[in-house]
């Protein structure tokens, strides 16, 4: 059943808030984003047609606010919701509802958010949908000694990661029976403290894994895939450097990781844009489903760049009722992407956010750049919210074309008053690792923890000279 | 034979000086901009590797000038010279002289220059390769009387084309004999003046043509085309907004369109990248070659967008002697893209240049939008050269989304100080022409006087109010 958006709440901030609103005025769709007091001067409040202030910086008492962000909807007469990532998105409850209220919520029911959002029945939905998982625990692990005879089964070394975790917090690991006795009730009272809810599961831990996951889009009946993205170098189990595709897959295995996806998602009836995350072991070839992400994701833009599809715009239409605007064989992947995220972080120390007062930009441009930002010249960026400031996307025909666009656009690039990650990444495309695109998820730390040993001074030589 | 550049001089400015140093950077080819005193201060030289000061602002004395280009080049030891667009990048004795002291003219040979810029050798050429061509004189009419023989035989109305002229300067039209017989001395007294050379000749006017134009790529022995661009949309036969592919065409058309350039490049051996221009009547559904420009065009990134090549990238390796990078079924279209120029130019004084001061500017970011500009914050225009300040370039899956996406695009920009043509465009996309693609070469004409006439007050209820 069609029914057309006409008024969109956003119900985020920051560059996905600017995104949101740049795909919903190419669909003549009128944009109120909700803002917080740090907030009231951003990029997204001066694109936006409306804006409404719905309460104090802190996020609780604004944009997780599940109850002022609805009531706002209704003042302001939205018929959508869209919200973006973190914050509500992944918020099953709001989700519901939002469809109680009789406004949109522009993301999969209610039901796939709890199904898919809980790790371990996202594990048990893969193993139903014949989707290889890491070899684990059969769910939750009651207790230290289900933990122990789960390991025996599984083989060490184990992570114990807790059921309602996210984003690489809540997770320890295990090289023997000795480590786990002593990590499980940790990792139980971390969960406790993190999440309110103490279940852990245990699960392999790869030592050399790569993180590969597949963007979907579905419309509650079909499910299509547009392909990979591998987002293996991380920092502290965050993203900072995607590419699509994986420098890794051959052929086969992009299409044994894509079908697999697609079964999965169309086991939960998915509608909206979703995204299966995978472990790829490049030793032994095998991917893991590990969990879905039921949202956009930061890294979107590398598949819109390699497959030409926007994203945000086919999210808008499907949750106008639309069917998919989309079949498989309509997909198609032409050349190489890579997202890299400038952060208002300092490189020099340890990454620390450094939000401030912005000066003069350079964007760069020409062929085969985007940019997605919150940024603009002079603005002071607010102190409580994550430190992204600009997603800076490349393409070109090929993967070392598209490391060439990087890093004459990072050299274009410049951003006056603040400390970002760029010099990190004019580094990272100097290193054998990233031109062979042969890294896994630790690789970046690694490399920084050799870097900050050569940085040391030398002491034997120190005071050496006559 | 292969001989890799390593030294680039770049014998332009603005915008396309840019676009030069992003291509060779990407190749990793060291970048020596050539500027007049007038241009110290520009984007370019602050982008390139290094610059030269080759004279004043006038562009006969510094830009124009072959000898001096020349000897700056040996001077900083380039191994290779891209001339841009304009000033010169048509000259064949320029591209000779490279070639006697060994440096690499980025472009055609000086023969394929000579026999297609000179456009009554063109049309011969192309008569030759079975190109089909405007119903026209055999030639230069040497003559009234040749003009009025040549003129029964073609049908009238009919134009009056300077040989030597070009960009739709020195052309007259004829609706009957009695005005060929006022008009010719006219046209030929002006292409004399203009050009040094009075020879002239005839073609049939098309009354509601359109101008469509085929890009492709040489390598001196293979030719592949890159679908068509159109380029109707003309303001005093200036081009101002771009599409590919053109919105007129069917499928069959675009393949004996695209089939007729690479035949006639083909012919003339060609090497590098170059534009066939041709008539298009959409009544009768007929092309006809008019001329072809030896060079990258100003309107060279909507193909980029929709084939995903990098024309300039491609230049730069085919000069050091590579093949094609490209076979004929490599280049695939997607989407639609569009380029409109962003002009220092005054909507409300009859487009006059103004250049001035340029205050903050705000680009348009997100997906599928690009800009190729020779702007910055706080620069002040000179006002010895063309009015181009910025091209925004956009590109979707479909005309209508990029329409869409032009006007989002559109809105986002801002620059302060200067009057642009932005609103301009802004005002077109809300025209049915410009909505339903059906427009000729002088649409634009048409509605811009339209809107004149609508703005005169309107006399007789003028002082009616009681």
């Amino acid at each position: 059943m069609q029914k057309p958006i006409k008024k969109l709440l956003i119900a985020n901030r920051g560059e996905i808030a600017v995104r949101i609103i740049r795909a919903a005025r190419e669909l003549d769709i009128r944009t109120v984003v909700v803002c917080s007091e740090a907030d009231i001067d951003s990029q997204a409040v001066r694109l936006a047609d409306e804006h409404a202030l719905i309460g104090p910086a802190q996020a609780a008492k604004s944009y997780l606010d599940k109850d002022k962000v609805l009531a706002v909807a209704k003042e302001v007469g939205a018929d959508a919701i869209h919200p973006g990532y973190g914050f509500l998105s992944e918020n099953a409850s709001f989700a519901e509802a939002c469809e109680q209220s009789g406004i949109v919520f522009v993301g999969p029911s209610a039901s796939a958010i709890r199904t898919m959002g809980d790790k371990a029945a996202a594990r048990t939905a893969a193993m139903a949908a014949g989707v290889p998982v890491v070899p684990g625990s059969d769910g939750e692990v009651g207790s230290l000694e289900g933990a122990i005879e789960a390991a025996g089964v599984i083989g060490y070394p184990v992570m114990i990661k807790a059921a309602a975790g996210g984003g690489g917090r809540g997770i320890r690991i295990a090289k023997d029976e000795a480590e786990l006795c002593q990590q499980y009730p940790i990792a139980v009272a971390e969960a406790t403290s993190a999440f309110g809810n103490g279940a852990v599961y245990l699960e392999r831990f790869i030592a050399s894994a790569r993180h590969i996951e597949v963007q979907v889009l579905g419309d509650g009946t079909s499910v299509i895939h547009l392909f990979e993205r591998d987002c293996s170098i991380q920092r502290r189990r965050q993203k900072i450097f995607e590419e699509a595709g994986s420098p890794v897959l051959d052929e086969a295995t992009r299409k044994a990781l894509c079908a697999s996806a697609v079964k999965l998602a169309e086991a939960v009836a998915y509608r909206g844009a979703g995204t299966l995350e995978y472990l790829f072991d490049s030793e032994s070839g095998e991917f893991f489903f590990i969990e879905m992400n039921t949202r956009i994701q930061v890294e979107h833009p590398i598949t819109e760049m390699i497959t030409g599809v926007d994203l945000l715009k086919a999210m808008l239409r499907i949750a106008a009722g639309e069917s998919l605007p989309y079949s498989q064989q309509d997909i198609t992947r032409r050349g190489h992407a890579i997202e890299v995220r400038i952060n208002a972080e300092d490189p020099e120390k340890q990454f620390m956010p450094c939000p401030g007062l912005v000066g003069d930009i350079v964007w760069p441009q020409g062929p085969g750049v985007r940019i997605d930002s919150l940024l603009r010249a002079y603005y002071q960026i607010p102190a409580y919210y994550d430190s992204l400031l600009a997603k800076l996307i490349v393409w070109d025909e090929s993967r070392p074309a598209a490391l060439a666009r990087l890093k004459r656009s990072l050299g274009e690039l410049s951003i006056a008053g603040v400390k970002t990650t760029q010099p990190l990444f004019l580094a990272l495309l100097e290193t054998d690792a990233v031109k062979s695109g042969e890294y896994d998820t630790n690789w970046l730390e690694r490399w920084m923890s050799g870097k900050r040993e050569e940085q040391k001074p030398a002491e034997s030589t120190a005071g050496s000279a006559i």
